[in-house]
């Protein structure tokens, strides 16, 4: 099963609330998805997850596929049960993944040939493999498999490329052998407006449960993903998900919001924790910096999350200049609730009718 | 304020249970002090600390001097504070990591010269700073600094360690100017009984709030560390605490607690989780092997720990193998589960009369 309803219209932008139903329950929109590549949001657990006020997460075809591989997944009870997430899981199909992971890999009209960034070995990732995959791990919300070519590609290229997509994306719907879950097709033209209407077109022929906006974020002009983003989303259905993949920074997701997109996900919160880069309110913290050495506030003094409310900036900084595991247990935590109050008052501001000005506090925002 | 109470003595051996009281609560003993070198177990929040049954900590003084600084801690309010630590800490005087980790140091009257293991810079630990620095950090239990020599040092070397070791627990109690926590004097004089009977007189006459056996444990015959805690644990005063330093696997724990041991320390349960191996009822368990790749059990169908109550052996088996951090997390809280649970089940048993049957179970376990 899969529904999408709108709850609420914005009357200044496009930005819309929402609830998607899945079989494993209702995510409101517009809805963050925290990456969970391997089966897990790295460091932090499944009630931590919900706690932090996120109902859906993403994992990946190509990864899961790789280890510990989808058919042990499939007899093991599916991926909910495996890494205990009640929620909703979408994945995606691993076309991204094995153009930008393995150095070895082909594009030929039926599929993908790589090796395994991890042992060498030989794989072939057609269409109906990337469905199989996913059906067996049991997302929620599936994508088609998509060729995602560099965004400096020439016109011509991007061209014949969403061509295969398109091809790709009905080999994807033809494949399908579940109907308990949704099957997302996945806009694709590169920086190209004309391009992305094909591709769009083509794909709403085809018709999908919803719609993602795939290949931006990966080295175009920010300015650029934000306007083909408010281009693309304004080509698709009004009453279909929307979904702008690996979007990306608290403004950038603003920004979509407003131009009416429903789902993100990104690597930002948890992969800049790794680092010890933080989103607090008054911008941008990076934790190994000297000066928070003896500093006895929290992180960000207006933050209600378990680290801020527990943690000094000394304490947590002390942790991560030895390298200590709790230490990305604790920024994770941090960046995950700093996203997840984003969605929210993303949200509530659009029930309230005060979105726009939420869109000039995130503008003048140094987190972005 | 420090305080022992002694509840029941065994009829059978030197095991009793009791009552430790600092200034931050109550420790039932014999009590397991989970291993926070640098202000944090591994992984684990202090929140998780407490539901997994521990009521103390030890830290080390050697590494809060050199990361953050005792004097930071004590300016960020103290250790409790500073880790979020409600409940006792207590601290290695620096003494054996000095010796063990340090490249350069050289032993003298005063105190040891040493260069930092992390940056090379030059220090002069005495047993004047071993105390600043536990006093500074707060600890509830605080050790006076010892010297630890190789257990395969002659019988003359170890005697003159010893009167070393004498002389710096003088003045570690002279050095004191807290009266709000416990000071313990450490036993050495090797694997020779006589020494170790010198040793632990010339601390009585001085007298400690507590005694420690230290020296053990450091590559000598497992049967001889037995011995020796059996013999040493004797010499001690009934009415002090006895605390056996960097004990160790389950069955020497319960063959020390026979012995009239009081207090455990040691990386056991939490290190083997780093590693992938994990106590269980019925033996060891190392979680890499491939045997484990598609099996739906827990790691151990009699724990209930929140990893064996959500997680299948091929999750977390799939988490290690991919080096993902909630492997750590899940794995030291099923360790340090099974070790919380073994002292209870000392404590129940010697509470009960039934504490030799609990030797039983241990010497034909698997585990040690």
């Amino acid at each position: 099963m899969y529904n999408f309803e709108i709850s609420k219209k914005d009357s200044s932008t496009s930005a819309r609330t929402g609830v998607i139903t899945t079989a494993h329950g209702k995510v409101k929109t517009p809805a963050f998805m925290p990456v969970a590549t391997l089966g897990t949001v790295k460091s932090i657990t499944p009630e931590e997850l919900e706690e932090l006020g996120f109902s859906m997460i993403i994992s990946n075809a190509y990864h899961l596929y790789l280890r510990p591989g989808h058919k042990e997944i499939k007899s093991l009870g599916g991926l909910h049960k495996f890494m205990n997430w009640k929620n909703s899981i979408a994945t995606d199909s691993g076309g991204y993944q094995v153009l930008s992971l393995s150095k070895k890999r082909k594009i030929k009209e039926d599929g993908i040939v790589f090796q395994s960034h991890l042992d060498g070995s030989e794989h072939f990732l057609t269409p109906k493999l990337s469905i199989e995959i996913q059906e067996h791990v049991g997302s929620d919300i599936m994508m088609c498999l998509d060729e995602c070519p560099p965004y400096s590609d020439d016109y011509k290229s991007i061209d014949k490329s969403l061509e295969l997509t398109t091809r790709w994306a009905k080999l994807c719907k033809e494949s399908r052998t579940r109907d308990d879950n949704a099957l997302f097709g996945i806009v694709q033209g590169g920086v190209f407006t004309d391009l992305r209407k094909k591709s769009a077109e083509q794909l709403m022929e085809i018709d999908f449960d919803g719609y993602s906006i795939g290949g931006l974020g990966i080295g175009e002009d920010p300015e650029k993903t934000h306007d083909l983003i408010d281009h693309t989303a304004a080509l698709l259905p009004q009453d279909k998900t929307r979904y702008a993949m690996g979007i990306g920074n608290p403004i950038d997701i603003v920004r979509a919001a407003a131009g009416g997109v429903d789902l993100f996900d990104c690597v930002i919160p948890t992969r800049n924790a790794r680092n010890g880069t933080l989103f607090t309110n008054t911008g941008k913290l990076v934790i190994k910096n000297a000066q928070f050495t003896n500093d006895s506030d929290p992180i960000d003094k207006d933050c209600g999350c378990y680290t801020c409310k527990n943690y000094s900036r000394a304490y947590v900084r002390h942790l991560y200049i030895c390298k200590e595991i709790l230490a990305i247990r604790l920024l994770t935590m941090h960046n995950l609730n700093f996203f997840g109050n984003l969605m929210k008052s993303i949200r509530s501001s659009l029930e309230d009718g005060n979105f726009f000005k939420l869109i000039k506090k995130y503008e003048s925002m140094e987190v972005n």
